[in-house]
């Protein structure tokens, strides 16, 4: 077992040699952008796979509604900068909320970032495996489609399986694949559109016409906003900066905002240009054949060849790094919620490898429990998507807004302002993403969060209330120890009996007893035989027991034993036996573990085990 | 969870009501004969899915095929009708293998039985399902098929269930089903045989028609002999009224034997008047409806309605039924082998109910799974069987032939040579099955039973091992007590460690000291400072650790500790809080739990938990 778990995690890591790696600004723009630049990956796919729905002229709108996403992305990273220079800690959507506007308005956006670093996992895994089977199509492997959850799944795992042995963040994993997606975007935009201007546009070639429905939907403004709330997708992951600020070179927060500034500005080019060119080249969702729309441009401008391959791949690493930046995010909020005792502290503690090995695994267990339940396709989990993050962005500059007032610091009338009106923009969204996307899944992750807040509080209750009652303050010395009674439970007379036997008599030498459960006349009789001979002088009681059952009797028995000497302690004394190899146990009957479990549970006494190990 | 099992199970069951019902020859046969009989469902169809592979040509010799069967039914009977004579308390393969012929012959019987057991329920549940399905195609419901593997898992938890609360040997249940489907069948033979007479064959009409492949295979004695040996499914559960002869009204032997003539009578009847019919009609196996033939030839005899139904429905029933007969042989056998010390003891002790829990738990999980495998094919799993029954046969009988000569009881002679015959002739059956199912899948059988055999002999030589060290067979006196030394394993200070420390100060005065493991540097300075008020004087030992490990640092430890004082006894106390509930504990690190379980496997000290018990 220790073996396994060495091979697949790797040595154990002094706590000492925990240190924080300090990222210059190119780094950290490949560490933290991975998650909002990726999201150029399926947020174009994602709007036109609600305009579709209105036929071909709907399609039409595409460019207008990404614009208009952009200008929210603009105010969005605005605000942001604010939270940036008023937490140089890092000032995640929980930490801002719960500390400006109080616990129950930090919990909501703990918990609906929960859901949604899930849900980043499930959908940046999915979409990454789409670009490699989009590619696999068009080179001549159609097949590979077929086996999109598997492969999901056992992405997840690697990602997973990494994380556990500490992902070191360090630039160069994140900085090559990162840096390799903006540049063949890029490159993919320019060349484009130089390429429709002097040729004029080229349409897509299917393998399968896609159905361009715009049967039942009416182009309209509920179209336009649902393929607004579709596209907001593009949105996440911007946050990552703020709650990263102390991983920046000196002067912190100022490195940050540029970075910030700068992820932002790279992510509206790419998104708006990657949608300008579906738009020329006509490329839609394609329910057919599962090819994503970058796909389809990218081998429309390049051909099948060796770039179109290039692009494929860094966009099915950026999502690869995307989903693996929620690894970071995901155990991180976990501890603190954890450490602040609103998750079970298991949330909290370091494994051997210095990661929060129980938050990765949460992870990783519920988004591939998504990948199977949405069969790996990201377009139908967006819907769930982006509910959390709005919730946290709306929550968190409202909290900016209370903190401006607050502290009042210089220039702080115009941080206000700016938080505002990021607040009020992101709210409104956020009911136009609730409302358009309800019925498509929202409704979930709506009835979700409350009742993870719900959880999240009535597990703090019960650690203040154990806390409450384990504490020292106000308590009395214990009185006296009292007198020791001693019962030792036997299965029959063997050496193994022997060495309990001996310690009950050496602690109550005065009230010790042995207890057998009688299951079988005739055996009873042969222990009572054989027990003048061995057992100690100790007298042997026998309960009788008609079910079969040792629970019962052994409890009442107890219970008769505790009344009698009330103003003793109690110790039950159980003999076991320690077979050489640790599968043997699967050959002897677990009675002994589960009475020591029922009676820990169920009787006030204290329970003592003396092992008689064997030898082979 | 206590009352989840009570509404599953019932209520527990005293040991004084366990009793064995007598059972008439009438009831007897009903009992006992479901497994026989039930194989009229498959075993014509699974000797023409053998012969469909020659052509239509081929199929012409199911009849002399099946009447060769019958000949090999009717001497094993013979054969049987013996060991009922020589073993009125029952003679399963098992007992009169091992008895006759030796441990390890006894224990191939027993791998070989146990394998077919679980083959029984799955390749009746199977070919149960089939019937209803083939009966919803031909009323207009051919979607149920598709949830074939469903149907036989819900069965299988069914019947699982039935056998957990204990089913009653009582005649009704088992009578009604069997004699209508001995009824119903023979109605079906004697009237289709008239009907032929006067109106000659009609064929079956399919809803698609099957392939009727005949170009691979030649016609010739391989085809037969597979042919024959598929068709050997017929004699499964034949052996069953030997296993159970005590259940018979005086006088036992005599009864049991008239039964088992019977039986063979009317399962040869039903099984050549079936294939006759199946032959006349040309009913073949179809790959594509998955009709069965039974099925084929009902509704051709009888039409669409009532009568054919009924039919389908008691032939689903009956083999149910056989399936519910693995339930009581399993278990029995797997607890004749524990009582023997081949399995582990778990499975010889009985459950609230009475029954053989663990035996009936393993036999509905491994069915299960090979319904899951096979996708409740149940034509596909024959190959598996019968291998494992005619090792039994074969084993049985020449335990028999040693029987015969031993005891040399009045007409001996006579009886050797009938068992003769039957050994030889099921021997040689069994090498033709061996040879012609070999590639088919039968030599997963042929590889499962010589490891089960080890595994039976290793579990064996751990079990006397265990024996034989704890034996009290020359043990000597323990040495008097030595004094006392005790360790409390500390986490902090807290209302819930003052009951540990008092306790370990009273049971070792002179030598106690608590141990805490510094994981936090200023919280083991917070400790040192509150231990001064509340440390009863007892010395606190804090341990570094490097790697945040509490157990290496720990046995450290305790290996000084133990070195120090070797002729002490060494006890770890363990303080324990317990929440009010039993889900809180998920939210306490299982810390100690672990602890326990690495002292007790790995060190040789007695481990002490003293509870402190939360209110709320």
């Amino acid at each position: 077992m220790g073996q396994i778990k060495r091979f697949l995690v790797g040595k154990p890591i002094a706590t000492e040699h925990q240190h924080h790696e300090r990222l210059s600004r190119i780094t950290a723009l490949a560490v933290f952008s991975s998650d909002a630049l990726s999201s150029v990956a399926y947020a174009t796919e994602a709007i036109l796979s609600i305009l579709i729905l209105g036929g071909s002229v709907a399609l039409g709108y595409s460019l207008p509604v990404a614009i208009g996403i952009a200008v929210l992305l603009v105010v969005v990273a605005f605000s942001y900068r604010q939270t940036i220079r008023a937490y140089p800690k890092g000032g995640g959507g929980y930490i801002v909320a719960r500390e400006n506007l109080g616990d129950i308005y930090g919990l909501i956006a703990a918990g609906a970032l929960l859901i949604d670093y899930v849900l980043t996992v499930a959908v940046s895994i999915s979409a990454g495996v789409a670009a490699i089977t989009s590619l696999a199509s068009t080179w001549g492997m159609p097949w590979l489609a077929s086996y999109a959850v598997e492969i999901g799944l056992v992405c997840i795992l690697l990602v997973s399986l990494a994380n556990l042995r500490g992902v070191k963040e360090s630039g160069a994993i994140f900085a090559v694949p990162t840096y390799v997606f903006i540049a063949s975007i890029l490159i993919l935009i320019v060349y484009g559109v130089i390429r429709n201007m002097l040729f004029g546009a080229q349409p897509v070639v299917h393998r399968i016409d896609p159905e361009i429905l715009g049967t039942g939907e009416a182009i309209g403004l509920w179209l336009v906003m649902r393929a607004f709330a579709a596209g907001c997708t593009a949105l996440t992951g911007i946050e990552a900066i703020s709650d990263g600020v102390p991983a920046f070179r000196v002067p912190e927060s100022k490195n940050a905002a540029s970075t910030l500034t700068w992820m932002v500005g790279i992510l509206v080019t790419m998104f708006l240009g990657i949608t300008w060119l579906a738009h020329v080249h006509g490329a839609v969702p394609n329910e057919l054949t599962h090819e994503t729309v970058i796909s389809q441009i990218a081998r429309t401008t390049f051909g099948d060849g060796l770039v179109y391959g290039i692009i494929q791949v860094a966009t099915a690493l950026i999502l690869v790094l995307a989903a693996n930046t929620a690894y970071a995010d995901f155990p991180r909020l976990a501890s603190f919620l954890s450490r602040d005792r609103f998750l079970p502290r298991q949330f909290s503690s370091r494994g051997d490898r210095l990661v929060f090995s129980n938050g990765i695994l949460a992870l990783g267990v519920f988004s591939a429990l998504l990948v199977v339940l949405f069969q790996a396709n990201e377009i139908a989990m967006l819907p769930l998507y982006a509910i959390g993050v709005f919730i946290s962005f709306t929550l968190s500059q409202a909290g900016m807004v209370r903190h401006h007032f607050h502290i009042k610091e210089e220039g702080w009338r115009w941080g206000a302002v700016i938080n505002s009106v990021g607040t009020i923009l992101t709210a409104v969204v956020l009911v136009v993403l609730a409302v358009t996307k309800f019925t498509h899944g929202a409704w979930a992750v709506m009835v979700l969060i409350p009742m993870l807040v719900v959880l999240f509080n009535s597990i703090n209750k019960h650690y203040s209330s154990v806390a409450r009652q384990l504490s020292l303050e106000g308590a009395g010395r214990p009185i006296a120890l009292r007198r020791h009674t001693s019962i030792v439970l036997v299965s029959g007379i063997h050496r193994g009996v022997l060495p309990a036997l001996q310690y009950a008599q050496s602690i109550a030498p005065d009230n010790v007893m042995a207890v057998y459960v009688n299951l079988d006349s005739d055996q009873t009789a042969r222990l009572q035989q054989r027990w003048i001979d061995w057992g100690f002088n100790i007298p042997l009681v026998v309960l009788e027991s008609p079910y079969r059952s040792l629970i019962t009797p052994l409890f009442n028995y107890i219970q008769e034993v505790d009344a009698r000497y009330n103003d003793h302690v109690l110790t039950v004394v159980l003999p076991e036996f320690v077979p050489a190899h640790w599968w043997e146990h699967l050959l002897h009957n677990q009675t002994g573990m589960l009475i020591k479990a029922a009676l820990m549970f169920n009787k006030d006494v204290v329970v003592t085990s003396v092992p008689y190990r064997l030898e082979r």
